[in-house]
């Protein structure tokens, strides 16, 4: 059955990721030889920086010019592992239209121009995977897409940033401040020199994209995404979240809404509770909850990043895509044939839990709790402290919808009793 | 796209999972159309019990003659969730002669024959697909398959029989016995009313052989998994386990030797860390861990069973399937390249938690110790615990091979001062 000829791949980048794409093409040849049914061969591969020595790449193979290499003709699969819009965009572009399928570990370019890619890929009758785009070695987008296929899916819940994962943890755990614990990421490698795409939620803001995108069958596009960083979270909002039984996650949530007739999709820093199975996935590791009408709550857990699972994503997709180019067909393309409104933050539903810094005298509950009333968000609870003069005030409010949170917190600062609010932060997974 | 033909559709059973089936076929009939791009139609369903009234089923399309249905040369997929060997064997081995493609839930049939249905769906040049076979609605065998197609799978390690994790779950959490336990999940429906194949380790080792099959591109049967049930872990296992910081689950593993040479699969109740993510998989919620050299390690947790979650991951392989035959194609068949052989029991390397009942006396822990050096198993800790002229004597091994770890226990009940052996259980997870 083994086809003799190989199947040729284009490697575009050969950093973190692409030097373990290439290394375990050459140290498991043979393994994936008898997955796909013929030989692969790594034909090209472009980078940045040429004279750069690269463990066990032969250099004949190495190039500046990813456009011509793409061009070639005879590139079965292209894989992209450059990250950024472009050049990625333009070259995965030309790939399709010299006939070569793409992998791709894009986030950020899934998540803007994903409907364009997918488009070029089925013009030309070609495959765009990109497993390792979301949450590194975890599979979730083959789930979602496929076992999943015959599932109604309600919500994605997940965490699905590793640095911020990470930082937040260890507040938990050390009682740091966010500025603390960043340095100690960026000392241990887990943050970059400048983190903003990971800590004000960019980079899980792309993968939110990519995730409702699949679970709903519709177009989600970055800028549909609502998207709150975490530098603001401070370890006083951890000892907020430990009285009441709960740790802080930056999370990606996607919900359909409860009529089914719209969808939402944001990055937040979040309350969950302890008993929450996303509460106690550590350090720099990614965890993702589907739920789903008949499966239930499924979890899928593991690395988000890093160079070696981040290859596994991406060579499991290099196999399907070579299997689908022997038998002359493709896998699953876009599916966004539901094709429902995207909603803004406004809509989405939830719990809240506030700190107002008060006036310590009497009244002051009720002035409260008759602005939440007014604005139709239900209390849950209240706890009152009391010291020097001042007091404060957290209460944690029942399901309401974000407007009209953002109604109550209005009128509250306009509260001569209310010095300020402290923080407001959801509460999620209950 | 869309084409307007359906692909028709032959139930074989209508049981808890046959009737969540034929219900989300027809409520959700548009969107597996869309998903499919074609719509899929139920052309028949074989029963045993006519008469039952299967509200949302036409009572035209019910019959007891299952051979007839799937020899009706115009089905394109048989949904088989009969379960046992025969007649879903024959069905099945008929359904592919006939023309029609295979979506199966049926565990204990893929473990014992797996290589001949497989071979007949080949042969045929048809897709025989069986996410649900093994723990209900949570992708493993996808992912497993496609997902770390490009990674090495060293270990498979889980919670594959949520029957049994109730049990176990409710004794570590109560105190219960085992009888107690057993009896308070028959009567909430979670235990059958002979609950031999799930108690005995039976069902989890089937799901051993076919993951382990999949995960080592290599044939492993029923008959190779070794397997030990549930039934005699008692209320002071569970007091031992706690001692040590452990729980006691039943545990499905599958492993590369360290050599690589050389896989084991192996079913057995056994001590894990209680920080072990496995050890809070609570109820009959399923989790298996998988460990690949470049993914490292993937958590995939949810409901193991359940008439709708089982009926997700059959869904989800329907759409692949019929997908498929309208690009006239299949998906990944078996892959049994590697071939490797399935070593005993004997041969599996773990750590071990033996409790003895010693005399009383000096010199007995010395006596004990040798025995164990004598057969080349490294003592970790022993804890001694005398009452009443008798004591007690609790020993935790480094890693030993299983041959090693029977010698030792067979020379100790030959000690005068070893009165008997309380129990031996392996630790795992560490």
């Amino acid at each position: 059955m083994m086809r003799t000829r190989p199947l040729k791949v284009a490697l575009l980048g050969c950093g973190v990721v692409g030097s373990e794409v290439a290394r375990i093409m050459t140290t498991h040849a043979d393994d994936l030889a008898a997955r796909i049914g013929a030989p692969v061969e790594l034909a090209g591969v472009a980078v940045r920086r040429p004279s750069k020595v690269r463990e066990g790449i032969d250099p004949a193979l190495v190039t500046t010019d990813a456009t011509a290499l793409v061009k070639r003709g005879d590139i079965d699969v292209v894989v992209e592992v450059i990250g950024g819009i472009e050049p990625a965009r333009s070259l995965i572009t030309a790939a399709f239209e010299h006939g070569a399928s793409v992998v791709s570990a894009n986030k950020a370019l899934l998540a803007q121009d994903g409907a364009a890619l997918h488009a070029a890929a089925e013009r030309q009758g070609k495959d765009l995977y990109y497993e390792a785009a979301v949450a590194g070695a975890i599979p979730l987008i083959r789930p979602l897409r496929e076992s999943l296929a015959g599932d109604k899916v309600n919500r994605v819940l997940g965490i699905v940033n590793g640095t911020t994962n990470f930082i937040l943890d260890k507040m938990d755990s050390t009682g740091a401040g966010y500025q603390e614990a960043l340095d100690e990421a960026t000392a241990l490698g887990y943050a970059e020199a400048d983190p903003t795409a990971d800590v004000e939620g960019f980079d899980a803001a792309a993968k939110a994209a990519i995730l409702a995108g699949i679970a709903f069958h519709t177009r989600v596009r970055l800028d549909d995404v609502y998207r709150e960083g975490m530098t603001e979270v401070t370890a006083a909002d951890f000892a907020s979240a430990k009285n009441m039984g709960c740790t802080i996650k930056l999370l990606a949530i996607c919900e359909r809404a409860e009529d089914g007739g719209s969808v939402t999709a944001r990055v937040h820093p979040a309350m969950i509770p302890l008993s929450h199975p996303l509460a106690s996935v550590r350090g720099a590791y990614n965890a993702v909850f589907v739920e789903s009408d008949a499966s239930g709550q499924l979890m899928f857990y593991g690395p988000g990043a890093g160079g070696a699972p981040t290859a596994s994503a991406v060579l499991g997709d290099l196999v399907a895509v070579c299997r689908n180019r022997l038998n002359s067909t493709t896998g699953p393309g876009e599916s966004a044939y539901a094709g429902l409104p995207v909603s803004g933050m406004g809509e989405v539903v939830t719990r809240y839990h506030i700190s107002l810094d008060v006036a310590d005298k009497p009244g002051v509950l009720a002035q409260v709790a008759t602005v939440f009333a007014e604005h139709g968000v239900s209390i849950d609870t209240v706890r009152q402290q009391g010291k020097d003069g001042e007091a404060s005030l957290v209460v944690v409010t029942h399901r309401a919808s974000d407007a009209a949170l953002g109604g109550t917190v209005e009128a509250l600062r306009k509260l001569d009793t209310v010095r300020g609010v402290a923080s407001i932060m959801r509460v999620e997974g209950e």
